[in-house]
């Protein structure tokens, strides 16, 4: 969209309201008004207060003054907004002669019996009512126009045009693979985009408009890297996409833009913030009168391109407002409704959204362990496996993670298999660790996501640490498992690690008076989010009438009867000294839980004999305390 | 200690400075001072103003003068400081008729030299200098008094005079069990105390006083619930050791305190903070000149009441000044060293003795899964498991959590043991759960502490779980393990927690630039502390040359000698399904040290896959990162 000058004629018969709206539309666009009567010959209007129509002759320099207005404002780089009748087409082509790409009309419209009413109402005009009837006699509707229904109050018509041409409804800020692909996915939806990405001398320069160059689908956005203008482009209330880097830079973006906001304005962070920073957040900007929201946004580039899911928290009423944006880009569930919905108050969408990174930590740790021992006891080679895994995948254990699995396992570099060129160093970007501190604090046992966590850290250490050395497998009398019995045993491990991460969740909900819907949240994770599988749509109904999936007569059914699947393989698996803190975790999980062999009466006992902590009794139902001098 | 009236009486030579050192005295006590010269009888004056010597009986009247205004005083509870030169023996018995326990004499003393000078210096003084050998000649030193040098300069003189009088050295806030043994260790060291617990009705009322009337040692402590009178009692600069309860309570306190401190005043906090409280409250109290010093203290209710170990950090200067006080009652090492070492700048105190409580979370989890697996798997009774630990703990196994563990399992209750009775439902008072989180923070595997912490959890949280129901121990072929195989498992997995634990030290000190010394932390975690070992003093060594554990060849060949045997012990207690999250976490530290079937590259790829995360490549010098369109 071009950024220089714009007229904005606003037409309509007399008494549709030309000048009020036109005044009130340059006052908020801080331009200039005229009004086009002003620039008619004195003949014209003594014609007028005569009674007497004007004729096409009489009408032609006026219409050229006001041409000449027009360009001259252009020609000084400025805009305005200019009040005429321009009744007919004939009339609109003198008024855009050599302008046509930068006048934009607004076309008045309400019913004569309205425009009779007001007229009647108004005083001191030099046109009879008489008139009216010739004016729509000659009216031709413009087809290039933005059509405002005069029944409005004046500031929504004002807001209607200014949505309409010059501003637009969302802006995006931070360009890279995440907010790119939104980007292109509200412009497919049809929503009006304003881009910004910040300007780093030499790193990023013009990458808003580089990006809208790059992909045709963004033809129509606006580009920029002056912050300023980036905001003032866009409709009131404003509604701001950021997707930038989580931390201090998103803090000092919010500042960098405070100057620029106005109340109502909507700040929506979909970046991977933690959902302490959000509430913070929230209140701060609360207390400036705008809104702020945290969502997560899950999906990868894929799902940011072609819908995610969403997750959204902080104020209700602000979260309408831009619903309707969330539905237009959002993945699908299996019932044709988005994957999109309202978590909660406070930085409840981050937090969940984070549980979400730590059981897909999880996940993909229980597909790598699962692959090591198929690879390494059972002797496969990565297509094998990929045939293995597309197996389960076409069941019940169907899941966005095991089909990419298949993919990478099938990608060939050469002669060489891709997996056994990549380096076994894995990153991570801080959620998993974020979850495995939230469930500590929060007391709730999370072995499996912390084990992921644990491993990738123990590949990125262990060259810094001498190597243990060991012998590789060798002679231990073990027999290998049938794929059967691994695929019962990375069943039960998958539900036990969404056991365990919505265990989180509900206690979050608990702690913080959340009140979160935990089966809403498991139906917008069926779909656009990494970790979406078959049995995520298994557990929309189990959450909804428990809170916790163990409840379920079902989940915990199963997990009971692939338990000595579970076992077994974790046996085999150490026999073979495979690393598989993922496995042992879930297994331990079903162990303790049986709590027959619970050993924390040792525990309190040891507390008691060197803190003087004390203990409880066993079917004490005075729940005293007591201290033993051992 | 009495805290009624007293008369502080400066005695010595004319010429000593009797009348300067009691002003001053008496202006820092707010009390009043006499001088004893302003009760002769003018008689008297003109006696020595004519230079004759005064005989005893003109001094008669003079001395009961003196002894009525001090009895006086008295009567009024109040106190007073009076300056008389008192200097034969038959002197001071009239002027402290009846009132010997009130009297405080401070004797002024230098050599003749050193006051002949000064009081040839001294104008309009009506005492000759020719009188001074007659009062050294009558002078009989006293033996009950303080004894001050008058060449010091006046300031230090009544410093001194008050340390050694009405001022304690060293004062305790928060008498529980904690502050209260501690106090008690401190006392028996010499050390003069002011105690000072908070005042809560009908909950914490007089319970200094309590205190020291409870222990005979306190006798000379002196108690409040007051704390400016708690705070004024503290000779300066004021060392005040707090151990009350950690987070917000100690900010309270330290704000309550503040209007009444001065700078260079010293405070201690010896309870559980968390690292960066003690980061900030140093750097908060150095703008007000106020040294903080935040120390770890470990050793329970014994180690406190008879030695516990002590990790101090913050000011070193500060430290300095405090030392000889840590030293007075810390444990000692087999060389007889203090267990108490400056462990270095900022938090780092607290930091470690937090990593401490993380390893013996897991030393004390590592018990107990040893435990169950003697008692369900090998059937032992109690009894039995006590001479099992008792006997292991004879040799280099030998630990103050087994040795406690042995008196803990014989312990009975009528027919029944005691362990039976206890509630299999751990506490955790955080000191665990930041273990985990500052290893997450790091980036280091610490899956044993986070086991022990999640087995906690755990046992808190089964109730509100629905139980997993399973079948006891049946007909499984397993072989039960030898006792011997059990020790090697369970030596093995102690030295991978030792490993585990003081990585995360040596990442923190990397990260904070704290250059901590391990091999000085393992030495002062020999004696005092809950986790000492004979394990801990064959670390001293291995920490000296190298910075981690594994490195040292003894420990990592001693790791890989009995992993088989670990290996065994996992995974029959898994076939048992036992709980063993310590086990099998130590059992997987080593496999996935080993890197030999790292899956490490399965997450990259993964990462790659959905969010063109990029990975890097296997003996790629570039180190380049690559991504690829799956």
């Amino acid at each position: 969209m071009n950024q220089s000058g714009k007229i904005y004629l606003v037409m309509g018969v007399s008494g549709s309201g030309k000048t009020t709206i036109g005044q009130l539309l340059a006052s908020q666009l801080h331009i200039d008004f005229f009004d086009g009567d002003d620039f008619h010959s004195v003949s014209n209007i003594e014609k007028m207060k005569s009674g007497q129509p004007l004729d096409d002759h009489d009408r032609h320099d006026w219409l050229k003054n006001i041409n000449t207005l027009a360009s001259k404002t252009l020609a000084a780089n400025t805009s305005a907004v200019i009040a005429c009748s321009a009744l007919k087409k004939q009339y609109r082509e003198i008024i855009s002669a050599n302008l046509k790409e930068s006048i934009i009309w607004i076309y008045l419209h309400g019913s004569k019996e309205l425009i009779q009413q007001r007229m009647a109402a108004r005083q001191n005009h030099y046109m009879p009512v008489a008139l009216l009837q010739s004016q729509f006699d000659i009216l031709e509707i413009p087809n290039e126009s933005i059509k405002i229904d005069i029944s409005l109050d004046p500031q929504t018509m004002v807001n209607t045009i200014l949505q309409e041409t010059y501003k637009t409804t969302l802006g995006i800020v931070g360009l890279g693979v995440m907010g790119k692909s939104l980007a292109r996915n509200w412009a497919r939806a049809g929503v009006k985009l304003s881009l910004y990405n910040r300007f780093v001398k030499g790193v990023e320069e013009q990458v808003a408009e580089k990006t809208i160059q790059a992909y045709p689908e963004l033809e129509k956005a606006s580009g920029f890297e002056d912050l300023p203008s980036f905001i003032h482009s866009l409709a009131k209330p404003r509604i701001i996409f950021m997707m930038i880097k989580a931390g201090k830079e998103t803090d000092r973006f919010i500042d960098e833009m405070l100057p620029h906001l106005d109340a109502g304005d909507i700040l929506i962070d979909g970046g991977n913030s933690h959902y302490e920073d959000t509430k913070n957040r929230i209140a701060f900007l609360e207390k400036k009168q705008i809104h702020f929201i945290g969502t997560g946004v899950s999906g990868g580039e894929k799902g940011a391109l072609y819908g995610p899911s969403i997750m959204p928290s902080g104020s209700y009423e602000a979260y309408q407002k831009i619903e309707h944006l969330l539905y237009a880009i959002a993945a699908k569930d299996k019932n044709g409704n988005p994957c999109a919905a309202y978590i909660g108050p406070e930085g409840s969408g981050h937090f969940v959204k984070m549980i979400h990174n730590g059981i897909e930590y999880a996940e993909m740790q229980l597909i790598a362990e699962t692959y090591a021992y198929l690879r390494y006891v059972q002797g496969l080679d990565p297509f094998a496996i990929a045939q293995v895994f597309d197996a389960w995948n076409q069941g019940d254990l169907h899941s966005y993670l095991l089909e990419s699995t298949v993919q990478i396992l099938q990608k060939k570099e050469g002669e060489s298999y891709l997996i056994d060129l990549i380096l076994d160093v894995a990153g991570n970007k801080g959620t998993g660790n974020w979850a495995t501190i939230a469930a500590s604090e929060l007391g709730i046992p999370a072995g499996m996501i912390t084990g992921a966590l644990f491993a990738r850290y123990v590949s990125t250490i262990k060259e810094s640490i001498r190597h243990i050395k060991q012998a590789s497998i060798t002679n231990i009398h073990s027999t290998q498992l049938s794929i059967d019995t691994i695929k019962s045993a990375y069943t039960a491990a998958r539900i036990i690690n969404h056991q365990q991460g919505f265990l989180i969740i509900k206690a979050a909900s608990l702690e913080f008076n959340w009140n979160l819907d935990l089966s809403n949240i498991a139906r917008i994770w069926t779909n656009g989010c990494i970790i979406r599988s078959r049995l995520m749509e298994k557990m929309i109904p189990a959450f909804h009438d428990h809170y916790e999936l163990f409840e379920y007569p079902e989940f915990q059914e199963e997990s009971l009867r692939l338990k000595p699947e579970l076992k077994s393989f974790c046996i085999s698996a150490l026999e073979f000294d495979l690393s598989i803190p993922c496995f042992t975790a879930s297994l331990d999980y079903l162990n303790s839980l049986s709590g027959m062999y619970s050993t924390a009466n040792i525990i309190q006992a040891q507390r008691d004999f060197f803190g003087a902590h004390t203990y409880q009794k066993m079917n004490d139902a005075s729940g005293a305390f007591y201290h033993t001098e051992w």
